[in-house]
Protein backbone atom coordinates (compact mmCIF):
# COMPACT_ATOMS: atom_id res chain seq x y z
CA UNK A 1 0.00 0.00 0.00
CA UNK A 2 0.91 3.55 -0.92
CA UNK A 3 2.44 5.14 2.40
CA UNK A 4 1.15 8.19 1.05
CA UNK A 5 -2.54 7.14 0.79
CA UNK A 6 -2.95 8.35 4.42
CA UNK A 7 -1.68 11.80 4.06
CA UNK A 8 -4.20 12.38 1.12
CA UNK A 9 -6.64 11.03 3.19
CA UNK A 10 -6.53 12.75 5.72
CA UNK A 11 -5.60 16.17 3.56
CA UNK A 12 -8.96 15.86 1.79
CA UNK A 13 -10.76 15.46 4.95
CA UNK A 14 -9.17 17.96 6.89
CA UNK A 15 -9.89 20.59 3.66
CA UNK A 16 -13.53 19.03 3.16
CA UNK A 17 -14.71 18.75 6.39
CA UNK A 18 -14.89 22.77 6.87
CA UNK A 19 -18.20 22.36 3.70
CA UNK A 20 -20.36 20.99 5.57
CA UNK A 21 -20.20 24.26 8.50
CA UNK A 22 -20.03 26.76 5.65
CA UNK A 23 -23.57 24.87 4.47
CA UNK A 24 -25.10 24.94 7.85
CA UNK A 25 -24.29 28.13 9.02
CA UNK A 26 -26.13 29.56 5.18
CA UNK A 27 -29.10 27.30 5.87
CA UNK A 28 -29.96 27.88 9.90
CA UNK A 29 -28.30 31.75 9.27
CA UNK A 30 -26.39 31.66 12.17
CA UNK A 31 -23.10 30.59 13.63
CA UNK A 32 -23.30 31.65 17.44
CA UNK A 33 -22.24 28.66 18.70
CA UNK A 34 -18.91 29.21 16.37
CA UNK A 35 -15.84 30.56 18.10
CA UNK A 36 -15.18 34.16 16.07
CA UNK A 37 -11.12 33.62 17.87
CA UNK A 38 -11.09 29.87 16.80
CA UNK A 39 -12.06 31.34 12.96
CA UNK A 40 -9.86 34.22 13.25
CA UNK A 41 -6.25 31.67 14.58
CA UNK A 42 -7.58 29.01 12.26
CA UNK A 43 -7.32 31.54 9.47
CA UNK A 44 -4.16 32.96 10.29
CA UNK A 45 -2.70 30.00 10.73
CA UNK A 46 -4.00 28.53 7.05
CA UNK A 47 -2.42 31.58 5.68
CA UNK A 48 1.05 30.90 7.13
CA UNK A 49 0.58 26.83 5.99
CA UNK A 50 0.25 28.75 2.16
CA UNK A 51 3.56 30.88 2.91
CA UNK A 52 5.19 28.43 4.07
CA UNK A 53 3.84 25.32 1.45
CA UNK A 54 5.27 28.27 -1.17
CA UNK A 55 8.81 28.68 0.35
CA UNK A 56 9.62 24.54 0.39
CA UNK A 57 7.58 24.26 -2.54
CA UNK A 58 4.85 21.91 -1.75
CA UNK A 59 1.79 21.89 -4.22
CA UNK A 60 -0.36 19.84 -1.88
CA UNK A 61 0.08 22.18 1.39
CA UNK A 62 -0.86 25.10 -1.01
CA UNK A 63 -3.86 23.86 -2.59
CA UNK A 64 -5.38 21.90 0.75
CA UNK A 65 -4.69 25.13 2.77
CA UNK A 66 -5.75 27.34 0.18
CA UNK A 67 -9.56 25.67 -0.18
CA UNK A 68 -9.61 25.57 3.34
CA UNK A 69 -8.96 29.24 3.54
CA UNK A 70 -11.66 30.25 0.84
CA UNK A 71 -14.05 27.76 3.28
CA UNK A 72 -12.91 29.54 6.97
CA UNK A 73 -12.95 32.98 4.95
CA UNK A 74 -16.47 32.33 3.56
CA UNK A 75 -17.74 30.73 7.09
CA UNK A 76 -16.27 33.95 9.16
CA UNK A 77 -17.63 36.56 7.15
CA UNK A 78 -21.44 34.42 7.41
CA UNK A 79 -21.18 34.61 10.89
CA UNK A 80 -19.93 38.43 10.78
CA UNK A 81 -22.99 39.09 8.48
CA UNK A 82 -25.80 37.08 10.13
CA UNK A 83 -24.88 38.13 13.54
CA UNK A 84 -25.45 41.77 12.16
CA UNK A 85 -28.81 40.76 10.54
CA UNK A 86 -30.09 38.95 13.85
CA UNK A 87 -29.59 41.78 16.19
CA UNK A 88 -31.21 44.43 14.27
CA UNK B 1 15.09 34.10 8.34
CA UNK B 2 15.01 30.25 9.33
CA UNK B 3 12.37 28.96 6.24
CA UNK B 4 10.62 26.73 9.12
CA UNK B 5 9.31 29.50 11.13
CA UNK B 6 5.90 29.63 9.12
CA UNK B 7 5.51 26.25 9.52
CA UNK B 8 6.13 26.14 13.33
CA UNK B 9 3.97 29.51 13.43
CA UNK B 10 0.70 27.42 11.29
CA UNK B 11 1.46 24.32 13.24
CA UNK B 12 0.90 26.35 17.03
CA UNK B 13 -2.37 28.32 15.28
CA UNK B 14 -3.72 25.67 13.41
CA UNK B 15 -3.55 23.49 16.91
CA UNK B 16 -4.47 26.14 19.71
CA UNK B 17 -7.35 27.37 17.82
CA UNK B 18 -9.27 24.77 18.58
CA UNK B 19 -8.78 26.28 22.37
CA UNK B 20 -11.04 28.83 22.40
CA UNK B 21 -14.27 26.90 21.09
CA UNK B 22 -13.60 24.46 23.26
CA UNK B 23 -14.05 27.23 26.15
CA UNK B 24 -16.64 28.90 24.61
CA UNK B 25 -18.29 25.48 24.10
CA UNK B 26 -18.08 24.94 28.28
CA UNK B 27 -18.89 28.55 28.92
CA UNK B 28 -22.45 28.34 27.14
CA UNK B 29 -23.04 24.83 27.36
CA UNK B 30 -23.99 24.92 23.24
CA UNK B 31 -22.27 24.28 20.04
CA UNK B 32 -25.58 23.18 18.50
CA UNK B 33 -24.67 26.10 15.44
CA UNK B 34 -21.46 24.22 15.14
CA UNK B 35 -21.45 21.14 12.23
CA UNK B 36 -21.51 17.94 13.67
CA UNK B 37 -20.68 16.19 10.35
CA UNK B 38 -17.52 18.97 10.11
CA UNK B 39 -16.18 17.72 13.50
CA UNK B 40 -16.52 14.09 12.48
CA UNK B 41 -15.02 14.39 9.01
CA UNK B 42 -12.10 16.32 10.92
CA UNK B 43 -11.29 14.37 13.63
CA UNK B 44 -11.33 11.61 11.19
CA UNK B 45 -9.25 13.60 8.88
CA UNK B 46 -7.08 13.92 12.14
CA UNK B 47 -6.67 10.92 13.07
CA UNK B 48 -5.21 9.85 9.33
CA UNK B 49 -2.53 12.84 9.83
CA UNK B 50 -1.40 11.02 12.81
CA UNK B 51 -1.16 7.53 10.88
CA UNK B 52 0.46 9.30 8.15
CA UNK B 53 2.95 11.18 10.74
CA UNK B 54 3.70 7.85 12.38
CA UNK B 55 4.36 6.28 9.08
CA UNK B 56 6.90 8.96 7.63
CA UNK B 57 8.27 9.54 11.32
CA UNK B 58 7.19 12.95 11.42
CA UNK B 59 7.14 14.28 15.36
CA UNK B 60 5.90 17.01 14.51
CA UNK B 61 2.25 16.50 12.59
CA UNK B 62 2.37 13.55 15.41
CA UNK B 63 2.26 16.12 18.43
CA UNK B 64 0.27 18.94 16.58
CA UNK B 65 -2.89 16.26 15.59
CA UNK B 66 -2.82 14.61 18.52
CA UNK B 67 -3.24 17.78 20.83
CA UNK B 68 -5.79 18.95 17.32
CA UNK B 69 -7.62 15.29 18.40
CA UNK B 70 -7.72 15.64 21.90
CA UNK B 71 -9.12 19.46 21.71
CA UNK B 72 -11.80 18.23 18.88
CA UNK B 73 -12.72 15.18 20.27
CA UNK B 74 -13.62 17.28 23.67
CA UNK B 75 -15.40 19.62 21.18
CA UNK B 76 -17.83 16.49 20.11
CA UNK B 77 -18.46 15.19 23.17
CA UNK B 78 -19.08 18.63 24.47
CA UNK B 79 -21.42 19.46 21.80
CA UNK B 80 -23.38 15.88 21.92
CA UNK B 81 -24.01 16.43 25.92
CA UNK B 82 -24.85 19.87 25.89
CA UNK B 83 -27.24 18.72 23.27
CA UNK B 84 -28.78 15.54 25.35
CA UNK B 85 -29.23 18.35 28.48
CA UNK B 86 -30.96 20.82 26.24
CA UNK B 87 -33.49 18.98 24.69
CA UNK B 88 -34.25 17.11 28.09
Amino acid sequence: MNIDIFGYFAAILTTAAFLPQLLKTLKTKKAEDVSLITLIMFIVGVISWIIYGYQISSAPILIANLITLILNFLILISKIYFSKTSSQ
